[in-house]
This record gives C-alpha cells, sequence and structure tokens, in this order.
C-alpha cells in the first residue's frame, strides 16, 4: 500500500515542491495530495480550519504536513502529533490540534532540529524528512521525545445584546465567508445592514442574494448567490461580526 | 494498471482535496491530475470547454470529475457519462457533454443522491465515491439509471455585416482570450479599433502587437505578444466580441 | 521504481494536464510533481532561479520539463540536458542551464520538431512525448542530436559608489524578494531609505520591520515581518535595486 501524505502550507507550491523532492530521495511509494498551499500568509487559524476539515476525509495512516509558522527558526518546538490513526507533523503552535482533536486522543512528540537545518525552512528540513522516515517504517516512538503540545482554539460564536457575535475563520474559492460557528442561527439575521437568507443550498437564494447555509465542512456559511461575500462585505479571516438579530433590531 | 482521475472545478484545491481524500479510502492505485480548480466561478460553458480541450489527451479508462455547478444541491440530476473508454461524472447541466461528444457516443446514467449527502458538495459526497466504485471495478451499467443529459452547445461565430461576432469561451493564464470559432478569418480583422496580426505564433508579432492565432486547442486566439489581451481589451468568458473586417470598415 | 517527472510553467495547470495526459498514455508508472506553474509570464530568468533552486531536491534520474517559452514555434531549439543524473527537458532560451550546471556537467541534445506539432505548445507536442520516451527506456542518446545550448547567467551582486547593486530575481507567495546575491552585504544597508535589519529567520525582526537574510535557497532575501516586501517596496522580478551601505550614507 502507498503512504499518502498531504500538504496544507501558505508558501506555495515553489517551496513545497523541495518537500516532495526531499520524501522521493528516500521513497516513491507515496500518493502527494495538496489540501492548500495558499492559506492566507502566517494566518494559523485559518490552516488549522482547513486542516481539520480536509483530514477526515483521508484513509488511516495518512501522513498529514501542515506548516504556517510565523515563528520558524525561533525556539517553538517541531513536532509529530499521531491520532485516530492519521500522522500530523508541523509546527508547535496549534496548527495541527483542531485536527486531531477531531480524529481522536492526541499523543505528541517532539522532532529534532538538526544544526544544518535552515532557520525560515523546516518544512523541508524537519517535516519532510520526518515524513519520509514515518512512511518508510520507522515508528513514531522513535522518532522525538513526548511532548505537550500548544493547543489552539477556533473558538466559538457568543450571544450579543443585539445578536451572535463570531469569527470568519476561512474564505473559500468563492469568496464564501466561513464563521466559527457549528449551526445556523435560528431566527432571521442580518449582516451590516443586508438580511441573510437562510438556505439549504445557495440555489436557494435569488440571484445575488445574501445568505447563510450550514456549509460541507458543518459550519455556518455567508454567501451570495453568484457573487463573493467577501468582497460584498469586506471581509476576511480572522475579522469579527455580528449577526444581528432582525427581530430585536426592529 | 492505475486509474487515471482527473479534476476540474471552480472550487478550489481545498475541496478537491477532500475529493481526493475520499478515493483513497477506497483505492490508493490511482493518478491524480488537476486539470484546473479554478474555472471562472460558475461559469458551466469555461468549464465544459477546458475539459474538452484537456480531456482528449488522456488514456482510454480516465474518469473524469468535472464540477461546475450553480445548481448544487436544487433538482438538477447528478450524472456519469461513458465515451469512447473515458468516463465523466459530473452535472447534468452540459459541462461533460463537448468533452464527451469530441470522443465518441455519449451514454449517460443518472447516479442516485444518498438523503445524507450534503447539499452545498456533491463532489465529494457524489462524485468521488462513484469515481471510486468505477475505479475499484464496478461496472458502469450498475452506476445508475440509463438518461439523457442536457446538452451544452458552445456556439458558433456568426458572420454580421461588418465581420464576424463570436464569443469568448477561455481566458488562460496569459490572458490570451479564446473564442469559439474553429479556424482563423481568412481577411485581415480589427478588433476595438486595433488590427489583429494574424499569425502560426505568439513569435511572429512584434512586441505589444495585438495578434489572432489558432490555438494548440483548434480554436481562435486573441493574444498580444508580450502581454494580456483580457487586459488590453477588457474582455472575460462570455462576452461578446466582433472581428470587424478591415476591408469593409473602410 | 517509478520515474519522477517535474513541470516548471508560466502556462498555469490546464495546459500542465495536457502534458500529464500525453505521458500517461504512454506510463502510468510516474509520480508527478508541479514545481511551479504560475511562473510570471515570460519570466525566463525567474523560471531558471526556481529551477534550479527546486531541482536539486530531487532524486537522481527525475525527468524535469521546464517551459517558460517567448520563443515557442520560432527557430529556437528544443533540447534534452544530461547533468548529474538528473534529464532537464525544454527551449534553448537558457532556462534549463542554470539548474543543470549546479548539478555537474551538462551535457545536450537537441530534441526533433514534428511538422504537426502546434507551434505554440511544444510542451504538450514536443516535451511531454521526450519526456515519456525517456521514462519508457529510450536512452538519451537516441533522443536527438549532440548541441550546444545556450547558458543563461543570473548575475551576479555589483558593488557600487553607495552600496550594492543586485537583481531581483524571484519574488515568492509572502512577496518577499530575493535577489541574485549568494551572501549578505557584511554592513548595514538601507533599501529606499528603509533600513533592512540582518536576521537569520523573520522572527528575528520586528513586526512589520524590513529585513534581510539569507533564504533557504542560499540567496539574499528581502522580507517584511508579517507584511509582503514585493508590495511595500513596488518590486517585482527583473528589477535592479541598490542596497545602500548605511555608513557611507552618513
Amino acid at each position: 500500500m502507498s503512504r499518502v501524505i498531504t500538504f496544507l502550507t501558505d508558501f506555495g507550491p515553489f517551496y513545497v515542491s523541495q518537500m516532495k523532492g526531499v520524501i522521493l530521495q528516500r521513497t516513491d511509494d507515496v500518493v502527494f495530495v495538496d489540501i492548500a498551499t495558499d492559506i492566507p500568509p502566517q494566518d494559523v487559524r485559518s490552516g488549522a480550519f482547513a486542516l481539520m476539515v480536509a483530514s477526515r476525509y483521508f484513509p488511516r495512516g495518512t501522513i498529514h504536513i501542515a506548516v504556517v509558522d510565523p515563528g520558524v527558526g525561533t525556539e517553538r518546538a517541531a513536532i509529530c502529533v499521531e491520532s485516530g490513526g492519521h500522522v500530523f507533523l508541523g509546527p508547535d503552535n496549534g496548527i495541527l490540534m483542531p485536527a486531531a482533536r477531531a480524529l481522536g486522543s492526541p499523543v505528541a512528540w517532539m522532532l529534532d532540529v538538526p544544526d544544518n537545518a535552515s532557520p525560515t525552512f523546516h518544512g523541508r528540513d524537519i517535516f519532510a524528512p520526518a515524513a519520509a522516515e514515518i512512511a518508510c517504517g520507522t515508528p513514531l516512538r522513535d522518532i522525538g521525545r513526548p511532548f505537550e503540545p500548544k493547543d489552539l482554539d477556533l473558538g466559538s460564536p457568543r450571544v450579543v445584546a443585539n445578536g451572535i457575535e463570531a469569527n470568519v475563520i476561512y474564505v473559500d474559492n468563492f469568496g464564501n465567508v466561513i464563521l466559527n460557528m457549528r449551526y445556523l442561527p435560528d431566527m432571521d439575521v442580518r449582516l451590516m445592514g443586508r438580511r441573510l437568507k437562510r438556505v439549504r443550498t445557495y440555489g436557494e437564494a435569488g440571484w445575488n442574494e445574501s445568505l447563510i447555509t450550514l456549509g460541507s465542512h458543518g459550519f455556518a456559511e455567508i454567501a451570495v448567490n453568484g457573487g463573493s461575500a467577501a468582497e460584498l462585505f469586506g471581509l476576511s479571516t480572522g475579522d469579527k461580526i455580528v449577526l444581528e438579530d432582525m427581530s430585536c433590531s426592529e
């Protein structure tokens, strides 16, 4: 059986290809899948969300390398996390943890940082070699020392006086805006003065109508049928928004 | 022999990776190729053109998943089409048909939509599982009920008083503008007042000169040597243009 | 053992997928890796840099197809270069040579251009079929006639009155600006009036501080911690800059 190895980064295919080359020097019995190579620069939460959503669809045994890493070359640890039969490799800034927690009970190890590792590219010099080791059969207990990783909480919405406050955790290719909110509001809501139609799928809204739906990832998603919600509302990851309860605002 | 599976979508690598994960849960004896994951949002005709051009270069037995799908989750059917030994999976909005017709005589089936399929992501919950089934040997006749699919016509140019009217069906990475026109005009033409030099290849035009050539896909293509025709002329897919006959306009 | 085949182009995944299809018609015992499909249009030097940096991380036996090719369809030759056990395929405009020289002593052959090759897409009609031939075992001496290829020099910095003059050879996904300079200046420098802190890694600079570091590729790199240097300084590939010596400018 080939080993599946996924990549999630903010640094583009050019640097990811170097990681793939390093792995291929050890073994070509692999299937590579890019989850995303264009996470917004240094946006750890957006990367953590994407990894959590995508990793669960891969088979047990998959190795996921996720590197969104503002602290590369500083004191932050490089780690390996096992959970539910999946292996995660990346910096100890929490990016791996929502995914690992969603799949089971995470166990973590700290990887050695060799002296000759580039201080700006641990993906190539630490995580890719570790992935190759694991793909070639090195048991995880030999990969590093047991370690207690930093966690990262994607947060949850908060009921406020005029509605629900939530955060943007991902913006997809359509400009759909995904919130850290695992349900739909049970009342009619407005965003920046504009009503969001609650729907099952985009096509239930009128053309160019703003809508809110429970996305395929299980999180609430603001969209515009045939348009870009991110553009219309001027939103990007990290932004805080309020879904205004229409009944109380009248 | 590995099964080749291609992907053409408007929704980016993040969602495509989930489809690949679903397939890898069934089999890793696959070669994945992305034809495009960045078709202009919901531009079915642009997707149909790209699939038609690219699919013919793949070997018999290839499974092509093409999902540009404004109607996801509504009443439109999910279909499988066989033609010339290739298998196509996607929504019944015509996106598969120009490709399927180009390869032979299409035969189609309607896929079941399971109750628990996400109403916004049939790629992951219907088309990827169907591709995995087929890759693992399920015969097409067992994949669904015979079905008469919607067709889609990429259209053809029209002779008008002052020249030839055509539509933009694709804009490539260089900003080259591809028309739904399978020949070069046999007279000198102008677009928006600018002469288009008729050439065999880009380098036959002067630097920054506008040109028209028969592209590698067999369709007429407007380009600027060293520049972007889409930018210069302000064109995008779906636009209608007139190639003005220079002899009659004088 | 599978054959590793890499792709570096300026023309996007849609055209690259056609090259992969052509190869898969001959053999599916391959691993494809995209080094980059979004090199700035017709920027041969930027492509040559990326190929040189990435190719060295791949195993011996890898076939690299690199096509940034303003002269496609004109008289320029189509070539194959062997060096250090790697095979390079591309146009004879120098794009392959910095990579080939970095790996050993390049030996080159000129490929035949069949009459029916598209004058605008040699990637699909010449380089992909040649890669398939080689992957299937055709010895390089049978691939074409011995040939003396055009070289390309990425240049080197020049000491000038007020500091060091260098060229931008690559801009990465973060907007980091890479110079054709294989060392860090040994004095404090300014760019356009702004001090560049000399650091080992990005995190050693303050938030939004401009910095210069020796990148993972071994070249000097101008960055902004948490921002885009390309945007801040208005730089793109090909630009000439002067790193002003701060001691002499006072």
